[in-house]
């Protein structure tokens, strides 16, 4: 199964380093390295690399593009895989990704296997990075005879210090329809030994307080938690908590937003005839602008949190005139521009987990947190952090060192080790602080 | 266009009174009435009517049924109007329903003009004659040169007094999965000439008391009102509000569970390893079982919320042993069980208008209220308002009243006045009461 050609689907935002990498190694082992965007300029500066324009929606194209490949690669925004696995099913080829994996992608498990195909994902950051550096320890701890506790863990794609220039202390470097509609599922955990569960609109109303390098964070869960008692082998742990990283005070603003209602996707709201400022008293059901902080659902909010809404654009009283928009979809303009990347501008990813372990009659706390700033904003650390992993994995595969088939996360030693090892050489290093607690 | 095929899609929950009523009028008028529906006994004790089972999939079979006709109505859910919209289309029918005029016939009401075809929707009840007894007194009010201040009307599907036997003073004569998920769009309306608009999570501790016939209700607003003032020909008018009503405290009980999460239907639980108490204490985020009421999202619910939820059985130390479900799913199957109607039961309708117009310098109030039971738990409310309206247009359609051809809303005088006119001989009479509030 010698791969001598590797097709990638996507060299959008966060492709950077991942083409980068694939593109040297490629060069070094005369694989041929075929990359499909929207825009061919994107890989222009890697002559090595075939690049073509397509379109997606073309199965002639597209099949016959992925039949002339060995390993296919999507980083596509989620809902195009679905052309790409399918044609990797119909066509015998492997595949790998970021994303999270599918229903679609679990139903084909056995298809895949029996094909003797690899179909690889969570390959990323979050999920991906997320999954090896915590089962990396957690493996470590088991092997030492511990009994684990209670394990949370929050990543957050945040802006470096040098470049927050904000209010809110957040650029967007990633998605910005997912940052406005972040946490819509809710979430549910465990906590203390029970099962705990929070509907969105108690999500950003109740944060953990988190403090990393001196800087106070704000933590709220994800979506189920609950799903990874099993799936990283935690059977009986009492605590187990996965979530998001704001900094203070982001999600008291956000929390606002969301008991406004400025975060819902139904209703259309006409923004010929009411202003930012009209639209932002009606959620809030009174006329007069707030001037020593406000109330909604229950909650009372410093007029700090009216002034970060107001340096958003959501106390102006202009017009959007656009065409009948969703609040969420109004909303998604205003951050587009207020929490924009500018050039030079350096992101900031943190990912932190907790363990809370018994050993030998003791209990410890062991923290381990990295933290890794981008090179300016079109090189960001969210890109390294999705891009490398993901190249680490194929270039592993291209050398034999993978050996499953059928669905493929990073989830055991074999393949997170070799990973870990050499991200740690190119920089990503994980802060570990081990306290005894109780004796 | 002489109509002497009736099709008919659906003889389910809330069929019955249109069925009835068709199978007289098409066997006076010796015109053939065909009813599909999966279960042929349905419609066993009308002889006259040819009654079908087909699959609503097999393309083949309903072509060739609805070609063989010349008015085609469908009183399927909702998802299943697609098909048959698009057979009329093709084959040149005539449709009629009862429910929400969708974007797909929006977009196909060129179309349906264009071929000469009528494809009349929200004939029933809600939507249906909401619309017809509203506009039927906006109408007389606009021709008396009265200016209209303020527009409300509520309407509830909700349960005779003579069958009221548990704490929430409800029972489900509709779509339960409808009143699990109702309000999640949230709600836009005008009030007091501001646009005001309330996110799902506030919509259910936001009611309005309202009280019908020495009953205390409380009524919710309904999803996007503002679209009314148009519709409606309601210009400049400064309160426009559309809702539903329950029976008070309904809403109360109901903002509980939405609060605690019982409504939300992504996450999975697993109904084996917990029970419904440990799920409900797990959303309350205590351990404890509340004993002098409690609080969730920064309200207080008395102990008197707690015993309403606990009737249903959410705090049962039971497990529901299910396969895993979301807590709307698992509300549902709660529901269903213990707001059942039972043998003999009677519903009951009420729909609440109340205007405020201002007329030769003087200011009313008019209030028109329609209360209506059913005969007993086959023969309900629900069926009697939503069926009758409809089967009283397809009767004035196929006599040749109805000159629109595209989409048709019953929302001029031509539709709806000889439909409010029988319904009044079948005893749906609203009761009118007009105060002069100012002088």
């Amino acid at each position: 199964m010698s791969v001598q050609k590797v097709l990638v689907f996507g060299a959008g935002r966060s492709s950077w380093f991942f083409i980068n990498y694939m593109a040297q190694y490629c060069q070094k082992h005369n694989i041929l390295l075929t990359v499909v965007d929207q825009s061919v300029q994107h890989v222009a500066q890697w002559p090595s690399i075939t690049a073509l324009s397509i379109d997606i929606h073309d199965e002639v194209t597209r099949r016959s593009l992925v039949n002339d490949h060995d390993l296919v690669v999507s980083l596509l925004p989620v809902a195009f895989h679905t052309f790409v696995i399918q044609d990797c099913l119909a066509l015998g080829k492997h595949f790998a990704n970021a994303s999270y994996a599918s229903d679609e992608l679990k139903q084909l498990n056995e298809a895949a296997k029996q094909a003797g195909l690899m179909f690889a994902c969570e390959m990323g950051l979050d999920p991906g990075l997320d999954h090896m550096s915590a089962l990396s320890l957690i493996h470590d701890l088991q092997a030492q005879g511990a009994t684990l506790k209670s394990f949370t863990s929050y990543t957050g794609g945040l802006v470096s210090p040098s470049a927050d220039t904000n209010s809110w202390h957040y650029k967007i470097s990633w998605n910005p329809k997912n940052v406005v509609l972040a946490g819509k599922s809710g979430a549910q955990f465990l906590e203390d030994n029970q099962l705990k569960s929070l509907p969105y609109h108690r999500l950003f109303r109740s944060c953990k307080s988190i403090s990393v390098n001196g800087v106070n964070y704000q933590g709220y869960a994800n979506r189920d938690s609950t799903i990874y008692e099993s799936l990283y082998g935690l059977q009986g742990i009492e605590t187990l908590i996965r979530g998001t990283l704001r900094q203070d005070p982001y999600c008291d603003g956000w929390d606002a937003l969301v008991q406004l209602g400025w975060t819902d996707d139904v209703n259309l709201v006409d923004t010929n005839r009411y202003s930012w400022l009209e639209i932002t008293l009606g959620m809030l059901g009174q006329k007069e602008i707030p001037f020593e902080g406000f109330h909604v659902n229950n909650r009372f909010y410093p007029q700090s949190i009216w002034d970060m809404m107001a340096e958003l654009g959501l106390a102006s009283a202009e017009n959007a005139n656009q065409a009948k928009m969703t609040p969420a979809a109004l909303l998604e303009t205003l951050m587009v521009a207020a929490w924009k990347l500018m050039d030079g501008d350096k992101d900031l990813i943190i990912m932190q987990h907790e363990f809370v372990y018994q050993k030998q009659g003791n209990t410890y706390k062991h923290t381990s947190t990295l933290s890794l700033e981008g090179d300016d904003d079109r090189h960001t650390a969210m890109a390294k952090l999705v891009g490398w992993p993901l190249a680490i994995f194929c270039k592993n595969f291209m050398e034999g060192k993978v050996k499953h088939t059928g669905l493929v996360l990073p989830l055991t030693a074999d393949i997170y080790k070799d990973i870990l090892d050499e991200l740690e050489d190119m920089g990503v290093v994980f802060h570990e602080i081990e306290e005894l607690i109780t004796q």
